[in-house]
């Protein structure tokens, strides 16, 4: 079991342009592996449980009403924010936590048996997991653009990370995956 | 001849930290190539002059003045400046410039023969040369840490880059090579 911040981000470490827009990424198509293989499907097919902050989950949220598809997720998703008055979504199994990270991480990996945590993001939100020397992995996918200002990546000044792995995707990306050196 | 924004970055995509460190870099030691070649060596052999920013100069005249080191390019260095306080370097074929980059450009690339032109950053000097469609070749060292806030890398909403070459340097760091797409 790991948890895992997968994200793609802007070369210049943005996962979210200026107007919280994402066309910059899209523009690109979806990524495949080198066997043409779903690399975002095969990662989600490998978690147990997702956490995100209330920007994402909003966004997640007018994305899927706008173009009227389901909520995707068929684990436990755990939503931290402060606010109460969140749209809800029906058959999704989405959970509003507030406060510290590490009791609803505990949560989490119980739910998850032997599958993985995915802190889907934003960066804030991946930076509290890691300040609670959770965060075991990045796997990050950086799209072949730059965005000049947005949402952080990673807004933390990390111990060094160990990249295990980099893959390029075609000419508009590449997935770097990182280790965290845990305290 | 290609002129190349040839940098090191950190993950998050600032090329100096808030304070004007790069600590963060050098903890890895320098980048060595598959065979142990001097990739930084070989980059400087391969260009004939050399754009930068005033803070960049700075940056480069504090770090060889405590180290006692001398001005280590033989080739012509362009400052881009509006101060007129700025130290120079005896011995060092620095040239105080202001201004558009056009005219710069054209000169820089009169003086390198069959070689490249180096943009050394800053990241709005690179941005400069993006915008007057000059600018070929991201060469980029991403080192494998995050660094929170800083100078930005690249200052500016791009076209799509392509990706040319992906090299792995160790688990400390990866070189990309992205092509820009010329208007």
């Amino acid at each position: 079991m790991k948890t895992i911040y997968f994200a793609a981000t802007s070369l210049d470490g943005f996962i979210a342009d200026k107007n919280n827009s994402l066309e910059w990424l899209f523009q690109f198509g979806e990524p495949e592996g080198d066997g043409g293989e779903n690399i975002i499907q095969n990662f989600v097919d490998s978690i147990g449980s997702i956490a995100m902050g209330s920007t994402t989950y909003l966004w997640l949220y007018d994305y899927l009403s706008k173009s009227k598809e389901p909520w995707p997720y068929k684990v436990p998703s755990f939503v931290f924010t402060s606010r109460s008055d969140l749209p809800s979504i029906p058959n999704a199994d989405v959970r509003f936590v507030k406060g510290d990270v590490v009791p609803v991480h505990r949560k989490m990996v119980e739910l998850s048996g032997s599958k993985n945590v995915w802190v889907m993001g934003g960066g804030e939100l991946a930076g509290k997991f890691y300040d609670a020397n959770l965060l075991d992995e990045l796997q990050l996918h950086v799209a072949s653009v730059t965005i000049g200002g947005g949402a952080p990546l990673f807004p933390r000044y990390s111990r060094p990370l160990v990249l295990k792995s980099v893959k390029q995707r075609g000419t508009g990306g590449v997935e770097l995956i990182y280790q965290v050196q845990k305290l």
